[in-house]
């Protein structure tokens, strides 16, 4: 059986920039990733988009999802949804829930992925979160849906919001990308209409690829790494070795 | 080159109630486990031997450190050294401290354990933290005694408190210790002087074994484990997979 | 006037493992005690249940009724109330939370108990607690149904959470709950579809035990207690003495 | 173009208590305050009008917006608008929520002001924050209503709640209102339900002048100032010097 | 056996603001209440003194302990002690230590007062709460002076410091000190050398009775208490009832 | 009289990385900043120079106390003084902390800036910054060498330490430095033994522009600002308007 991940996105560019990395470097290590976009982020996220004469909401949106298609193809990530619940705000009723209960059971990940807990910035990416953590439950739940095969108990990593210390998110896991660098970096710029972002998340990667090397090694260097993602994990790990 | 790591116990029976399946397991998996006990915990930890007739301190530590000795023999711990620099309160000097950087230079720990950052029962506890950390810094610089090998990074665990909650400690680090909790039931059971915290310590190890499966399997059951240990990291761990 | 308490639960068994020993020592003292169970925990919580050929909700939801029911008359509570708004996800709308209104004032309690206010592995929990914070406001409304008496202002207790650290709940009042152990056994001896619990839970209750000593007594061992259950108070005290 | 500012009270009188100095003195600045009144409070704090003999709900509300707009002409507020959406509890849908957006799109705010983050006594309190923050995200979006002018990044004050440790409130702003204390204890004395309260919220303006003072010149005395409003600032300030 | 309690002061006039109505109530309760002044507040809390022509340290000193003695005796306090070890900053070695667990061990107190455990604006409060709490530990040690009786386990208060808020302290027991106020505002009245001080803390005990009212009443009004003190307790109460 | 600013850096190249553009700034605006290394980080920030044959204790200390002599001239700085104390770890006895204390009081600083209050990498970073407050305190008493003039109540920043998020460190204030950057990259080319971080630092400052353009207009963009420092100020702020 293959592993599997799972990545909760509350716009259709967030998994880029915050984990793009992690999704292709467990492409490579044999993982089948899933992300599930539950917004396109076409309200709030697309500015650009929305001062071209003529735009509609259809039009962002199916831009949007082309550039979040091109940047799965390109971190190699095996299945992207869209649940198009509409963002700004981002709200899921219960129907809306059991369909990401429903993904989460099919796909069985081994850990997920979504926002900080907290945002005052962007109330979407917390409540994200949460949703993430009650679908967590209700999937566990022997009396969802009986008969079907309930959920373990996965991670949860809170991956990077932009300005991370207003967000309450102290990373405790640092994972060396270098390797899928050129990959996230062609996801990245599949993100037009956000090329403000571009450098300032590579900018990101380089920094906590610095603080990846003084973690595994002190200030006299540790393991080489040129690029990096930085995650907060939510549960306990479980060990056999420290 | 064999791996090592480094215990840092305030008084002389910390590291039997708060790590002793650690050391004996990471034993079983090669480690050279160091023990150092920077006092015997004389003064404040064995009140039953105190209220022997005609008791010196003296007398004292040297039960105590018999007790231990027994304790790391029955964990197999590589070594053990006693600072005995007094206990309640606990304090070092700078040449105490340089005394704790050279046997940390000397181990090369692969990780290092103390105590939680705060305890408001005992002073002593987060005070060896903090030095633990302040060695772990002097250990890495290159001007300390130049010429000897500098310390890479290794991470610092804490260990469980008595009173987890009142002392800010959160463990994010489940281990199964159930390989060899004959051999920690036997460590606890040096410390006669402490009858009353066996079955403490005890009951403690099968709860985090209950909370160890759950963190693996959710309320459905995750791997078995009957005794486990938990622990709080202070560093970001840097790895290749989530 | 009969001194009164009220325990909001959000799932049929949380009182028993959680406040079991308060609710019988509080009936010993001359309290009435009611309990609201707002979910039978029957999707969640039910996972032997369901592992039950032919099993359905409504099967499920009356074995679980039942066995509260028993571990109410165990525990000599003076009333229990089924909600039954479903969990996993438990929610309440504004009749709901008005049926808890009602009760509150029915009940005007001295104190009321409920779940901590963090739990990312179980959302129904803190969401019961927001509820009881937000229903005892409205019950202290008088616009709520003006003229009905609105509620004073009683003190919210939170139980122990399964993995207290894990859920940012930090007890400060520890209560000794040795007088009417074999009851609360005998209600956690109710719930038969957890048994893996109840040694989990008697274990709690003998370590809070042994914190109750060292709290009234230090290390040299305060006043004897062989069970307790820990609690934290969401308000201040007002007292006449220290 | 005149300066403005943004006041979201839960309660028509809470903008009084918190923030009425701020509110005349940015007035006396050439600031247009608009103040958002979310509901009267008619059910929850309107305690007195509810004793007297044959009240209405209409009449409560009848009566808190007449004290609420000589409040708010007491503070030479420059709008005030009252949403009437009902308290204890207050709840806003979608239409709400964006009702508000456009007030703060009209506005376009330099400055939002609302309640602290958490208060365990009053839920729609906080509850009113997080709409702030989440209309405040609405605002800022170009596909919402797309042709608006959009919001830019306003700070949001956090006003004093009524016990500010309990809230976990912790201001780092003092504004000196000694200037315009007379219309703030006027506006205070047109709450004539709330009488209780004058007096607690005129030493809350005496007290934290008298930090003002030590956080402007030590124990030796700074600037004087004989009354001051306190507030917590959400968001970062961006500044061209320290 | 008559009940005691005993105050940790850094300077000669903090018990009088934070806690002189406990010190007052708890004598008419019958409490033999014992203060110990670890330095006078010679050099930091004697601003108007200073400012006296020819003024030195040993007048200043003589004029401070004349204070604390009226105030002491004001609030009918058992007894005060000055240690005399200076301010700004206040430094105790280990004998100053011991000198202070002599004490403690003398009047082996049920509970013990003291300031809150962080504040920035004077470092010489959480000193000597930290001091305070060590002491406590080597108190309750039996290889102390073997042979005295050890200290049991009593509860730590941390009495209200200036700017509540910037000191990470939360208050959780409010203490109705109306019977004693008069005492307790003759006790301030003896501190001549700051003035400014008499009027704010009669206003915290003022908006602390408020709250008192509040938190045993609702807004609908509690107990009448006219005056209150406001304290945090450090460890958890061991109770027989919620 | 001119205004004037206080830098109190650990070792002698933290203020170049940390406040090298607020130095720089303020010397624009006017304000005389003085620097204070307390030590040279000549043990644990400079392994470079380890790395050479025959390095000696002195050779280091006059190495990095050029370089930082040379940084302080690219920032116009008014003064440096190194305190030569010593790092790995850094101490200060009563004398070294008055001889802070007299620097204080002749600068009289319109604000200050320090470490964060954590650093589990480098205990001397937040060590420095509880002297710095301990010292402030000290320079504000009118005791402390009477007839002097004594402080007033300067604000004090915490500049951004290495690994932000580990450090506890929120910032609250983003300040452009877009018209000196050249003036800090030249100061922190200056740095000749850690190139390593000439590009992380730039970084930081790349991205804190980023994150001020978003404080100061959201996302549709602020003030264009190129480079920024990140601060965190530990006093409330005393103001005229918000």
């Amino acid at each position: 059986m293959r592993n599997t991940a799972l990545v909760v996105s509350a716009h259709s560019a967030d998994f880029v920039w915050r984990c793009g990395g992690a999704i292709a470097l467990h492409g490579r290590r044999g993982f089948d990733v899933t992300i599930v976009c539950l917004s396109y982020g076409e309200r709030g996220e697309s500015a650009r988009l929305w001062k071209e004469e003529g735009m509609t909401l259809d039009r962002v949106k199916a831009s949007r999802r082309r550039e979040a298609e091109k940047a799965a193809a390109a971190l190699a990530a095996h299945d992207i949804r869209f649940f198009d619940l509409g963002d700004y705000p981002l709200e899921l009723d219960r129907e809306a829930k059991y369909r990401l209960v429903e993904v989460i059971r099919q796909v069985q990940p081994a850990f997920m992925l979504s926002h900080s807990l907290e945002d005052p910035y962007n109330t979407d990416h917390p409540y994200a979160t949460r949703v993430a953590l009650e679908c967590r439950m209700i999937a566990q739940a022997w009396g969802h849906n009986p008969g079907e095969t309930v959920l373990g108990a996965p991670q949860l990593y809170l991956f990077e919001p932009h300005q991370s210390e207003q967000c309450g998110w102290k990373p405790d896991t640092l994972l060396d990308i270098t390797e899928v660098w050129e990959q996230k970096r062609a996801a990245i710029e599949c993100m037009e209409g956000q090329q403000h972002l571009w450098d300032y998340y590579t900018r990101v990667a380089e920094n906590r690829a610095n603080q990846f090397r003084r973690n595994s090694g002190g200030q006299a260097g540790g393991r080489e790494a040129r690029y990096a993602e930085a995650f907060q994990a939510v549960f306990p790990r479980t060990v056999d070795g420290l």
